[in-house]
């Protein structure tokens, strides 16, 4: 058995060393008469720290221990390498910690595991925490995030991939792109019919992996392999990491239910016993921290539950949205497709504004968006779609000059309706265009891809206004 | 008895003359083998609307019923015209559909009955459905709306003032000072002590409702009488309206609680039996149509619940609200007022943009705004706190040209934390100032009172880190 003792040092080397124990055993610490069994991760902090080692639990929570109230340790079970190598697809045994895979238990199916492509970007879920400080910063490679969920090779073969390294406030629509070419050229979907991988993983910064998630919905619409983006609210190598819950979530979600469409995989609570799936495009992050802060809007539950190896479908909209009709962009014809066919349209235009109304609004940043070359404006207004009449001038003016404008509520939940006050049907009037309950962000990145691939504000409506990926419910 | 049947016609007139029946009284319809026991409302709707009779249930559901349907008429409680003019405080019987406030079974306390002003200022509340096309327009005046929810004369001497009559996303920051002045010329509470009125409600647009309650919180922090936003989903002469509902919940919250603060109280859930009595700094309208649209941010309850004549306080930030101290801006110097101490700061700078940061972002928009004279800038920021590497020139810019930059989160719900990732620490070094979990909606209104109550960025500062309203929590 090769020696492993990834980043530990001083006195919790050393006891790693006199026990007998590697990264990857599932051991059973005592401490003042309490017993905690779980593997032992691999430490990847920036701090000096030599008195901990780190286990993570059953619970998928990580724990770090004092090597000095350590009392006693047992080895319940050896790590097998070739259980995190994904290149030696040999039959382990079962740690007794983890959670089985059904299909694992029948030792034929072992040669039929899974493959599934991991793809990291950044963001919290690959980074590490210095103690110290409780600063986070970005470190982890894809491998490393595999190495550090080690329950992830029990559930299929994950070939990682580093794409891009960025915390995901700095992601541009030009990561958007990569990510999608990367995606088509390492799955070769489009040819294959997804034989190679079952899925996609993406590791994503949180706070704009809806964003991101939006335009593969879009670009990649009717792709016929899962993407699934997971982030974390807490790093890898942190004791209450969210990180491997999610991933594993993500996992399941590919190996047992799989279909078309892109998904977040998050927290559904704040215990860590059951997962969200969110259609990409109906996902939003709703809170700055905890880890269920990723929320379905316009439905109580997320498309699908994953409890262990339970997956639970929550609503209809799951369904459709793995089989809608896509508009021909290329032509704004409003063909019908069938269900297999799958056309990526890996384009946008980040000439986009989001525009928040409020009162007091300065209709002169309208007026600057006029006049310097935006393609489409959308508006964040009051209410069932609303903006004061002070904007009705810029408003117009943006019409006349062939920008696109369309209509979101900065009330988030519901739905857009202009007919029912004067201001909507003014608005309407004007060539507003109202966009139904599609979520502002998300109608933000649509209007880039719609831009993207239409030459003009007609095309762009028509975009807008076709259902491609459940944003419009 | 005077003759009452506004609004009626044709057969529906013909029916009520023929029973003797007129708006107000409590009467008992018997169709289909059903009872209905209810208030006669006065009619409003534009359609020629020749066939309905309006009741006003127990439940505040307003119900049109055919005349033909009708099988039999029986009067249950005759309308006393005293009972909704407050002009002529006569005690009055108790109908029998309605909850009897318990004070007034004692006829003794009828003469004690406590006066509230109520302002309207146009919206929802105010306003008539055309039944034909089921457009609604702003038409009510606060007498029509004290008229249809006649039980709002039994809680209290209602004195109806019209201030405004706009829907609320055409209300602009001068009607927010408009609106705080007509509340102190006519309550004049900063030299009685609020012996006038027991509390002000302000019935308002729903739109931008929770813009106006905190402009309101601000200038008349500590004001010695409550001052209550009352809106409504559905309009005062439609069945289903929550108009009633809401009213009366915000007159009880006047004369049972009291206690000073701005407040919004709205529908808690879809049931007509809970109101939400909502801090007028921690409220937002989160849904486009559904009567209990507004929500308490960051805490899983409104700080008040009112179910008839039962108020329950649910969290102890409700009682912070009505007891924090201020900083005295026009000197920003961090005095300590005592609880009794009121002192308006009616005034305010609308040069404040409101940003929500995205990917692809156009610093564009900041370069604009930084070089027309604006004087602070709200980021709503992704996450804890964040905003892309592509915006940090102009940031900087802003700061060093004597802006205001404060982060506030897109998230809506949690804090913001500016010290976890680089991107919050790199921007707190430029001078970004994180706000907590201001909601973004306050953060650019208390950002436009303290523009106006200060002379600079550091006097902006000072105020905008000041908890005055219970802002930040």
């Amino acid at each position: 058995m090769p020696v492993n003792r990834k980043g530990y040092r001083g006195r919790a080397l050393d006891l790693l060393k006199n026990t007998g124990v590697n990264v990857g055993d599932t051991i059973t610490v005592v401490c003042d008469n309490t017993e905690q069994t779980g593997i032992v991760m691999p430490r990847y902090e920036h701090a000096n720290d030599d008195v901990h080692i780190v286990l993570k639990l059953k619970s998928g929570y990580n724990v770090g221990i004092i090597v000095d109230a350590i009392d006693r340790i047992t080895t319940v079970d050896v790590a097998d390498a070739v259980s995190v190598d994904p290149a030696t697809p040999t039959p382990t045994p079962t740690p007794t910690t983890m959670t089985p895979e059904p299909a694992q238990t029948d030792a034929k199916q072992i040669t039929t595991k899974k493959r599934i492509l991991l793809l990291s970007t950044g963001g919290t879920i690959a980074s590490r925490i210095d103690y110290r400080t409780g600063a986070v910063t970005p470190v982890l490679s894809a491998d490393d995030l595999q190495e550090a969920v080690p329950e992830l090779g029990m559930i299929a073969d994950i070939d990682p991939k580093v794409v891009i390294s960025e915390y995901s406030e700095n992601i541009i629509p030009e990561h958007w792109l990569q990510l999608a070419q990367s995606i088509l050229e390492h799955t070769d979907a489009s040819t294959n019919q997804g034989a190679r991988y079952a899925g996609v993983i993406v590791a994503h910064g949180t706070d704009t992996m809806h964003y991101t998630s939006a335009f593969l919905s879009f670009a990649l619409a009717k792709y016929p392999i899962p993407i699934v983006l997971v982030g974390a609210q807490r790093s890898s190598d942190r004791a209450s990491s969210d990180a491997a819950t999610n991933l594993i979530g993500a996992a399941r979600f590919i190996t047992r239910h799989g279909g078309r469409g892109t998904y977040i995989v998050m927290h559904e609570d704040t215990s860590d016993d059951v997962v969200a799936c969110h259609i990409g495009t109906r996902v939003r992050k709703n809170h700055t921290s905890r880890r269920d802060a990723f929320k379905t809007i316009g439905q109580a539950k997320p498309a699908f539950t994953i409890s262990d190896d339970v997956i639970t479908s929550n609503h209809p909209v799951a369904a459709s949205s793995t089989s809608v009709s896509v508009t021909n962009t290329n032509t704004n014809t409003q063909e019908t497709v069938g269900a297999i066919r799958f056309e990526p349209r890996v384009a946008l235009d980040e000439k986009v504004a989001l525009v928040k109304y409020h009162p007091g609004f300065g209709s002169d940043i309208l007026e600057h968006i006029i006049n310097t070359g935006y393609r489409a404006i959308i508006l964040e207004g009051t209410g069932l779609g609303h903006v004061g009449r002070t904007a009705y001038t810029q408003i117009r003016r943006a019409v006349a000059r062939g920008i696109f404008v369309g209509m979101t509520s900065q009330c988030i939940d519901g739905r857009v309706r202009m007919t029912v006050y004067e201001s909507g049907r003014d608005l309407a009037d004007m060539g507003v265009v109202p966009l139904n309950n599609m979520i502002p962000e998300v109608a933000l990145v649509k209007a880039m891809w719609a831009a993207g691939n239409a030459s003009d504000a007609d095309g762009i409506k028509k975009i807008m206004l076709k259902n491609i990926a459940s944003e419009m419910t």
